[in-house]
């Protein structure tokens, strides 16, 4: 595998859409194939389980039941890297995801009634264990991406203010306990100041790529 | 849980649906709720997603891989567990499922490329550990069974003769690994005296459980 795996995580409203086009830019401007994609539905199998995840299954249907949900978004996951993402890696191309497990992480073990351990556990199976090289939260208060948010409600963000809060708090804890692989942006920042931030980010993980691989020829440059 | 729980396993055309329903008309002769139900697509969630499985979803979408396959089986049986087996169960019923997480293991691990153990820990993880108390498996040489098939060919049925025969050997590995909850019927006899082994069979596990609750007033009765 010698591509780049990007994600961008963080709650609903916080700009994930504009930083993921700006670093497609940057990367297209340097000449990489970048795939862009997203979760839930970065596959055709994955559009149909986000459509049942956001809206149901018929019209009589039963709530989808915690465990079913969850299975569902690592069936998702599971299509998406084994359709797009390892495809895309394997031919050297820079992979950016809009969310990836980080999401399944902090909605569904921080703000329902599944354990972490379970959900990391299905994922990382899902995957292959395959994570990303950097992840970029977009943090900010929930109050703030509230109001930006354009929009309409679905079932995950009608949740409520205090499940957004609750997750924003879950993805600080991921953030917290791999340093290595995110970095935390203040998203309340001007678009441009926070774009800055990933671009300087970027080019220092570049620089270090670089230099893995005039050590290492096979590793990511 | 004051229920009992019976599933039917084997491969297609071996007669499950007709042994089913005997075993429906016995319980209901005695007075018993009896529900009966069937995976892929016991709920209208599995429905959906057995849809997704057999027929693929929109027109250029590539193949569902394995790992993507093996978590929408899961996410079925978790939905169908939650939503009809269990609450079933808890109000005493009889619960009579064509088809359980054996399925998954003989199909999905006996003739797919994913481990046993890995399907055994999603299923378990989707049923949160529920097994039937019995499971009858009807057994029948795949030469034979495939005569008897009506319906037309799906996915699954069309991987060809090899592979119900590796699928038959997982079946009866599966017998053969757990033998107090397992029965193995020969599917080749005649439908009555099919039924008549089945029969035989629910009676002596109705004595078995009246005589513990008889010692033990919490037990299934």
């Amino acid at each position: 595998m010698t591509g780049l795996f990007v994600s961008f995580e963080g709650v609903d409203g916080v700009g994930k859409t504009t930083q993921v086009e700006r670093l497609r830019a940057y990367f297209e401007a340097r000449g990489r194939e970048v795939v862009v994609t997203r979760e839930p539905g970065g596959t055709e199998l994955g559009r149909a389980i986000r459509q049942m995840l956001l809206h149901g299954v018929g019209s009589s249907s039963a709530d989808i039941a915690p465990r079913a949900e969850a299975l569902l978004f690592a069936a998702d996951r599971a299509q998406h890297v084994a359709e797009t993402i390892r495809p895309a890696l394997d031919r050297g191309a820079v992979v950016i995801t809009d969310r990836y497990l980080d999401s399944s992480l902090a909605y569904q073990a921080g703000g329902r009634e599944l354990t972490a351990d379970d959900i990391r556990g299905l994922s990382m199976w899902a995957t292959g264990g395959l994570l990303p090289a950097r992840t970029y939260l977009l943090d900010m208060d929930p109050a703030l991406s509230h109001t930006r948010l354009q929009h309409s409600a679905d079932r995950m963000e009608s949740a409520g203010d205090d499940f957004q809060r609750r997750t924003r708090q879950a993805f600080l804890d991921l953030a917290a306990d791999d340093p290595a692989r995110f970095r935390v942006i203040d998203a309340a920042q001007p678009i441009d100041a926070v774009w800055s931030a990933i671009a300087d980010d970027i080019a220092a993980l570049e620089a270090a790529a670089s230099v893995a691989a005039a050590v290492d020829p096979r590793t990511e440059a």
